[in-house]
């Protein structure tokens, strides 16, 4: 029902091992590491028996749950809870009675969700890492690579194409800093019982809770947050933002690649049924159907906050739908932009040229300013439209027009003399580049 | 990725039969079925040998095609086709040459999409008939049944449970009229060539559009509508607008199911971990996650028709992620509507109960009118309230304070003669039935 | 809060009539018309005294409604109907018992914005057809005009402008089909009481719902429509179509004017802050701006159908946000689109040259069908792709390749003979174009 | 065109503060602050002679922009900056050539909408923190309360409204958290001039972006962001994030509001047109509304990111529409927030009626607990059926069947006492108020 799941499709949409994160088997893993970390920190508690939760522990890895008979739970429960500790219970009669002790299923299902989110991410986070020092390398080689910057789809002034790569950076920096904040009010247990009160813990419900947090090398929330998924819709903010950034970088490779343009070029094209000589940039199209994809569902998390009361009645499904697709086409989104990238022929030529192609129209601004020292703007503007119109109706450069017209005018005439700030900004972005962590 | 293609979650958001028609297995299906039928169309015309047409259109059905052979292809072309026609080609060396004639890779792609729709909207046209028929009689089975009519969560006045059903239904008849307009506009061939000219057959083209659309039982577009995708993204809207009536359902029946109303229950609610006594309404919850679903995905639908020039670049792998999901969903929640209503266990006491609970609160819209006969609206308005609170007060009815203040008062005190022309409404809905087609 | 309400903006955004249609004052003036109108159907049936409907509708034009009263009403019942009873009842105490009579404030919103709409949706059509005039008469000019078609922004083959033209017009066709279609749905008046009974009516409820929809020239729906918001649901859907297909006219226009293809020009561009040689095609971005705008609004408006129990919650309030917004963006859109077209320069030169510009590359399907009458495909995919690499490196154009390397070979070598059903495709849509309704 | 501008329902809807700062002359005052602010940092640096940059300081207080005029410049021109300096020059002709100095139309309008932004979450800040408080001393107030705790809309296990108060607080500590980690991204300048390199300032343009810092308190990004609109698209999540939590309130508002429910009471509800009895919670109504609306603007201020280039085509314009709407409809939510919780009526008898309504089948969970320490959880289950019809069907309560079959059984068979850690959650959010800033 969506590429993402495709034998076909799914490589070129989502990173497998988030894919795999997410399958069934995968997801009925993490639910049994969520009871049998419950059952070890009751155990070292002396709620259950230790026994008990030693021989849940061990039995895990052996214990092959029958997907059939949870398909048959939750088509009448709607969970996947209930059915999985009913053959829990049956594959260990000996544990049976300490399974799941105290908690409700959206413990155990919300749990086990922050351990695959949490495992997904260090994948994201990787590939990200690798982004950033490969847009940072680009950014160093291609600081002086001289292009035209075009702003409202017209040529403007010239620029490097390693400012362009910074533009793209920058805002990975401040997501991996995003990231980090984020992430330790998204790892957090989940551990409420029925209503969010831990009542039938006898008092040690919150003892329970930090225990289970140890174990599971998760942090503990001010309270559970059955309904409270703000945590949730905050990632997927995340995710949505990240792939709106990885999204511009495809969008401008697309426009840069078009056939009258032709200064960027993916290394590795789609072909065409019938036209021989076609490249398809299909990898840019890729990164910014994500991203659009990833902002279209980005509200329906939010709206899934709306939950009623204790536990509400759709919101949680909202998520199930959302959630695991966001993540899934950031991980693919930024496979896709690492390959993209790393192979990106740019040609430096056909950059040059099309900067110099206006005959110089680039140059206005700079003329201008130069002017500007010796006469008021609103001269200096109509001198500078006059010339302009001479050089374009005689094929002439805007500098070959002005040295006929005033020799001894001074100012910066060369496109690569007119780039401002921009070493500073490529250098600021670069310093900007956090340090990997391990 | 999403419950839609989980083993364990799919049975309750997605029919199977639609879920089985987006199996890439079956979407190649389609594709081969597209490919067979041009070639049929263009030996008929004798544009390609008719014993090319044959063999190809006899080998399909032991033709298996290499799903990693096509999933290669797909990683480096972005499209299954030219892959496929590799395969094709191997297979069938006689017919090599004339497959996909002056066809483009979009129109094998959206020409097999349209039958892939029509094909699932035949499902989905069943059920919903099913499920008009089903509400068409609940509303005249319970066209009498009493109880209290809600505005802003409030008691307001009676209504009976069958102008509620009717409340239903009426939007699902408006919906079957809908989609009856929108078929001809969306089963349509699409048969272009690489951009829209058909420049390959030289001059032949619209003939064996034709023809292709004689093949496939599908009609002829104005024009190819390649960037054109109005159609799909009405349907689209079709798709919502759908499974947001059916939410409401979903919705409404939540609300009366709630503890304290408890006027409706689903046959088969699904059970808690640890509360014995709980029954979760979780198919009403799944239609209005689907609602919200689809609203949220549709936006992108309608922004993957700004493509660009003669092909686009991403929206139409939007609508490869949209689509089926959405049309999933709503199969889902037709079947999930249907099977809720024909369960419904409707607690007519309850009703009643509810309805009365206020003391007659209900009826002081009528108490109103009623004394506006023989006083002015403002002075009954005093009355009114004063009666109301000391009904309240005493734990009177309020009836029973009318009679006591103004025993000759003629006012329609029964709930039951104070339901204007629900009865009318009723029909009106129920004579709007459309005709099953067959 | 929004360029649609502001002084500076809001003409670049919305037509003024259509805003001028959901000013406070408008809105007000549109609920006594509805008032009005009930009374009349009242006083004609003898419900309410004659001379009471009479009263009051003579009085309508000299009625100033008090703003700030009917704001302080809002501001505690969240609605604005009773508070301008009162004012109306001040105003007319002869007519003060017979005003509103049997109706809820929900019959009088509602109704009021059926009107509204229809009012709206009268400019709305005339500048569509307008609209569609224009690009007939484009489509029809520009029918030889050559061009490169693109597809994944690459050169691909030869069209015509004219087919590009007719590419945005089929669309634009259908929409009015589609308009037509959905209006009787829409045109229905809302008079339902308080819960959808006409409970207060004595029996007389359909019969003064049959005569305030002839007093309005409206139709009757099969029932009140409190909850059921599925034909403002589509409307908003139409109007996100429409916009969307305006939107493509915009995208297209940026992209064929970006500064390297210059193949088309609006008139009228905006000037740089510092640029003199810049303008920029705001026009179209206010296109592409307004079709994203309402694709992401449209969600909301599906979303607000789940509204419970016989008047809901919030529902009709998230259509107040959106769909005058949705209203009021599309019709700015169609404007700014006519302007658009109406002034669009059009530069055929520069289509020829950028045609012209690869050396025939856009030739290469051609002469591959060329070639297949005499060799297999695959030999003559791999000659093509010789030649074409000839071309490149010799910088000829490839028909002059072909001469040297096969002089005898009959293709069509020049692109206005490769362009296929072109001429028939133009005219099915010129065709297709609907008679303007008077 | 929405309700946030309607003299009649903009007080629903946002805060007056807020709407001010958005409307044309404020947003103009902006401008001219940038303007100003950047002519002293230039005066400051030597860049433009001190007394312009101080004349025109000294002038802007004086200085009435004419509104019509920059309609007139914006309609051609896109943007309001080029007429705006026009004006300004011909008010100040002596400082006419040294205004706007080597900035670009976007440089000025994102550094006002940074002091606009900056300026009205301030108000929103305070807003908030009064609700933290106003929700802490709830929290505490009723942390005894009992009430029933629903989940899936049914009674599952006691819980206090001060815990549910709780649960609505802890999300917006969390909030206000999260506003003080972007708001260093959000506070920066923008100053790039036409492509985001500063060329026409000779070299010297970091250090004019840094006085210009200083001069608007604000901070430097790592370089100009005309393309980078990530912190716009975060701030909005933000918005949103809000918003959707206080959606919650609303909706568990409503949903305990009920008539059959009855244990919140809004003290100002809307009234009803014909039903005198009728009271609407028409605030709670107004935050769902609010939340949902804005779930729905945030996925296109995420599409806004993928802006073209140096400078895109219509991301820009997207956020005009959208981040006004957001920012106001969040201020507007907070405010009835406040208003809505500070005259909510709690109900305590009213929630302790409904928790016992199920003759104590919320004591199951406790009843199975207390039995589980003396036989197996199977068996223990069985017998709380058994007990939980036998109350049901006798008219007794839980307890009192357990007594009468089961003696001596030691439980906890008060709802009181079956609370769990709920004053533990309950302190540990208090505790983590945080302090208000000054």
């Amino acid at each position: 029902m969506t590429p993402l799941v495709s034998q076909l499709h799914a490589q070129n949409w989502v990173d497998a091992r988030v894919a795999a994160l997410f399958e069934d088997v995968a997801q009925v893993r993490f639910l049994l590491q969520v009871e049998a970390a419950l059952a070890q920190a009751q155990g070292r508690l002396g709620i259950i028996p230790q026994a008990a939760a030693t021989a849940l522990q061990n039995s895990l890895p052996s214990f092959v749950p029958d997907l059939a008979g949870l398909q048959a739970g939750i088509a009448t429960d709607g969970f996947p809870v209930l059915a999985l500790l009913e053959q829990l219970r049956r594959h260990l009669p000996e544990a049976a009675d300490f399974v799941h002790f105290g908690a409700t299923t959206q413990d155990i299902l919300d749990t086990a969700l922050v351990l695959q989110l949490k495992t997904a991410l260090e994948v994201l986070k990787t590939t990200l890492f690798d982004l950033i020092t490969q847009l940072g390398a680009m950014a160093h080689t291609h600081r002086q690579t001289l292009m035209v910057g075009r702003t409202h789809t017209q040529h403007a002034l010239p620029i490097t194409f390693g400012l362009k790569v910074a533009t793209w950076l920058a805002p990975l920096i401040r997501h991996s800093i995003r990231l980090s904040e984020l992430e330790p009010r998204l790892y957090v247990v989940q551990f409420g019982g029925a209503v969010g009160t831990l009542a039938a813990l006898e008092g040690r419900g919150v003892e329970i809770e930090a225990a289970l947090a140890t174990e599971l090398k998760l942090g503990q929330p001010l309270m559970p947050w059955h309904t409270q998924r703000d945590s949730l819709a905050e990632l997927c903010g995340w995710l949505s933002l990240l792939s709106a950034s990885l999204g511009k970088i495809g969008q401008d490779v697309l426009l840069l690649g078009q056939s009258e343009i032709a200064e960027v070029r993916e290394a590795t094209g789609g072909g065409s049924s019938t036209m021989p000589h076609k490249s398809n940039p299909v990898r840019s199209e890729w990164l910014v159907a994500a991203a659009r994809m990833n902002a279209g569902l980005l509200g329906n998390t939010h709206g899934a906050m709306l939950q009623e009361h204790e536990r509400g009645t759709h919101g949680w499904q909202l998520e199930w739908h959302c959630l695991p697709q966001m993540l899934g086409l950031t991980s693919g989104a930024l496979n896709n932009a690492l390959v993209l990238l790393q192979g990106l022929e740019v040609n430096h030529d056909r950059m040059l040229q099309n900067l110099r192609a206006s005959g110089g129209a680039v140059l206005s601004e700079s003329l201008m300013f130069g002017l500007r020292k010796t006469m008021p703007p609103q001269q200096a503007k109509l001198l500078v439209n006059s010339w302009s119109n001479t050089a374009q109706q005689q094929h002439l450069s805007l500098p070959e027009v002005v040295k006929a017209a005033m020799p001894d005018l001074v100012w910066q005439s060369a496109e690569s003399e007119y780039l401002g700030q921009t070493q500073v900004f490529i250098d600021r972005v670069l310093n900007a580049i956090p340090e990997r962590t391990p």
